[in-house]
């Protein structure tokens, strides 16, 4: 059965999974990038950027596994791009380039419509302006039957589990404090919400954590 | 040098230092005995209460090293017992009987004065109405150029924290979520405190964070 998924989404031990200040420069936000040092130094994100190496072992087991039976991605506007408000013209296609590492349709929420955007690889871009149901209504029609993967950023994936959409969430924890930025636990109460199940496994550079609705 | 720490205090994954609703039943709060279990079977702490077994390794060194060099404990009134308000007179002496696990004089906040209470083992109740700052004057006057360390709970940390006075906090993650109670981290940013070294090791049952001002 097709299941709604947060996958290998990094947070900082107290909690916050970007940092403050999105701008071109720093996609994440000032000191984001420290929260995905586990995954960069992996095999498979390697290999998404087209270079040898990179660590096998468990980190590299769970930036494989985010990758897994996805038939659709649900990104926030901010997980697309730094630009706010009204879409100027049809420039900004993601911050990725002409192949983007999703190769599936890719929903972005946004109160802006936008006409979609084929990119290479099996990547299209839908913008969706009417809500977070319609939005997760539109990716089931296009995921084959496939996982809903839910990416991010921080609120994206607080409306999404607010509403009770969320059937899995693996959290990578880094070992990092950032103080300020998305919080992504305040006013979250996991087990209310239905997510009883908890697994731990230690990997390398994170401490991956997966709560599942029973 | 005498130094202010923090040792073996257990936070939830969603940063929680204990339960809400704490009484006599819930010294910690509901749920918050959950925070703990991964103390409550070493070696060290079996032997505390009197009984034989307990499994040995990291997470029972982590709960050794808490208690080495300490010359005084400064607590919160809520880790001293359940009342609330004035004392109705001097029955209670805390949760842990004629004995407590302290064994040096411990410092308990308060808004109402009372008179020390010295108990069996070494351990001697003092209560300051006065203030944080008092409060670690009054302990490094007895610590006997020991360490101080501060044991709880939640807003007691906080408050040290806020004033600047803790040089280095061991924090065991335990792999639960607790969704409400006291939380460590609102508003507390620990590199601008000047905790910029930060130490991972992986126990048993907890994940060891110890952050240090350099």
């Amino acid at each position: 059965m097709s299941k709604v998924k947060v996958l290998g989404f990094s947070v900082s031990l107290d909690g916050f999974g970007a940092g403050t200040n999105q701008d071109l420069e720093n996609p994440l936000g000032i000191r984001g990038h420290e929260l995905h040092s586990w995954m960069v130094r992996t095999k498979k994100f390697q290999k998404i950027i087209g270079k040898d190496g990179g660590m096998e072992g468990i980190d590299n087991e769970f930036t494989e596994n985010s990758f897994v039976n996805v038939g659709a991605h649900i990104i926030g506007r901010n997980m697309f791009g730094p630009i706010r408000g009204q879409w100027k013209d049809e420039e900004w296609k993601g911050w990725w380039g002409e192949d983007p590492p999703f190769h599936t349709p890719v929903f972005v929420l946004t109160h802006y419509p936008r006409n979609p955007i084929e990119m290479k690889g099996g990547t299209t871009f839908y913008f969706v302006s009417d809500g977070v149901k319609e939005a997760l209504d539109a990716a089931k029609k296009l995921a084959g039957g496939k996982d809903i993967r839910v990416g991010g950023g921080v609120s994206t994936i607080r409306q999404f589990l607010q509403s009770g959409y969320i059937d899995e969430i693996h959290l990578a924890f880094s070992p990092i404090f950032l103080g300020q930025g998305g919080n992504l636990f305040t006013g979250i109460d996991f087990q209310k919400l239905g997510f009883t199940k908890i697994n731990k496994i230690n990997g390398e550079g994170a401490t991956h954590i997966t709560l599942t609705r029973v």
